[in-house]
């Protein structure tokens, strides 16, 4: 089975694990519309990805770190497409959880989902249950107080944020716990992984915005042009196209280069390279400088401190 | 210290763990103000009384445990008061989280609470890993899919209800985890200490609904009648608050029995006593017997299935 099918077959089983006779029937439609059709799993991937490395040891326990990360990155989205965030009318090219079931069930979906994330983890670690408190602590960290991606969530309600801190909280977070959590699934040091979830979380947080000011709304799934009409910290708006085109390039490429050695060194550059292709592709980049050069762009004003 | 003011250091030593410099400033707020100041206790007073009457081996894991469920109750108390489900404007006395923060940050407080809950779990592991794997699987099933307190919580958005089934989840499940943890935060087996928690949790549920009927909502602390207004499963109106009241007392009585045999039975034993009596005093029950016959009223029909 290749990865992705093995973390869909996986995301698959811990859901249906809550589906059974007597449970609110509605809540669980909104769970499994919040997590399926498949988005791009990039985190899971990454998490095991890094296990492998690591030397993969307890594959069932890296697989719930997996998807203990995926499901919390759901969570995360059902509730900031809520109308009190974002109010976003779809996502993954479908309505998004609270236009086809409601504000209720999207709140319940997304809490269920945090809950979720951290069962599969507990139900996969009696194989190893030292790494538990370590692994756990790592994955919580990257969504709680005070710099996981709730806290990146919440720095959109201050009115003074830098837009470091912020997308460090808002995506970097996740992925250094997934990478993090890879390597403590297999009972390996997590501190030299984090740099790449740090360098990559970025790119992802620069790809999006660059998205936002770029992209076919039909494309992507979810609307485009939220960061301007939302007043949100975006580094499209604040270094202006080009330069956050060239930024993302550079975080790539930090990325690419903090993946220590070893036998798996190249296969996890090879992932940062496809994703970074599918997340901004160069051809896209290449038409857009062409662009520049017949007419230069004022770059936009900072909207943040 | 007694235990109330063991339970309050600890909770306020997890909260300021996440308010270091560098965390959103509201965020911190708004969880700062779900959790202070102190509702009753009662789940994690019962957490660690059961782990005491187990033994209590390692303290700082029933601690964990108990606040870790606090946290859980104070999150669902957040989300419940959000203006999709109970749109209450107090809450303990004050304003609402919503109400005194906005709906943003009353939906990530009660995210980030969800998550403290797990974090201060794993925080308090490493003295005692092995137990970890299955104490967070029984906090986590008091919260989650398919019959934890989210799953209770979505049964008011079903058109069709079981009145058991919604308050065995929406209140029950987490006084059965605040047993089971207890027990199995002491290293000893969680199956004798369930019942305990189910009958507890379903006589707080039916205390909920006869206060919600008969209590004065300066007294509360949030608003009352909420239960007819919100056309929502309720034992006052179901069995009638005679009804209610007696079922109520038989709940307090099975509960009380259930505490399995040993050293420290009678101080459980009392500690149910007392709180069946702060949640329904006997004198205004005996009050409200004697208005009834005088005039005997009609009890209510049924408004689920």
């Amino acid at each position: 089975m290749n990865i992705i099918a093995h973390i869909e077959a996986s995301l698959h089983s811990a859901v249906a694990a809550g589906e059974i006779r007597g449970c609110p029937p509605k809540l669980a439609g909104a769970i499994r519309h919040a997590v399926f059709p498949a988005g791009a799993r990039i985190r899971p991937q990454l998490c095991l990805a890094v296990a492998k490395a690591c030397g993969l040891d307890d594959p069932g326990l890296a697989t719930a770190a997996a998807i203990s990360i995926e499901f919390l990155h759901c969570a995360s989205l059902v509730h900031d497409d809520l109308p009190c965030f974002d109010d976003a009318p779809t996502r993954r090219g479908q309505p998004s959880v609270h236009s086809a079931y409601g504000q209720s069930l999207a709140v319940l979906a997304g809490d269920a989902l945090i809950v979720l994330a951290f069962q599969s983890l507990a139900r996969a670690a009696h194989t190893s249950p030292a790494r538990l408190p370590g692994l756990l602590d790592t994955i919580a960290s990257g969504v709680g107080m005070p710099f996981g991606i709730v806290a990146g969530q919440a720095w959109e309600s201050e009115p003074k944020v830098s837009l470091t801190d912020y997308q460090r909280a808002k995506t970097g977070a996740l992925f250094v716990a997934a990478t993090a959590a890879g390597a403590q699934a297999a009972g390996a040091d997590p501190l030299p992984w984090r740099a790449l979830g740090d360098w990559l979380g970025e790119a992802y947080q620069v790809a999006d915005d660059i998205r936002d000011v770029m992209a076919d709304p039909q494309l992507l799934g979810k609307p485009t042009g939220q960061d301007i009409s939302l007043g949100r910290p975006s580094s499209a708006i604040d270094l202006g196209l080009a330069g956050a085109i060239e930024h993302f390039e550079s975080l790539v490429d930090a990325a690419s280069k903090s993946v220590p050695d070893g036998p798996s060194a190249q296969a996890l550059r090879k992932l940062v390279r496809l994703e970074s292709e599918r997340l901004v592709p160069r051809a896209a980049c290449e038409q857009f400088r062409k662009a520049q050069t017949r007419t230069p762009a004022t770059p936009s004003k900072s909207v943040t401190a």
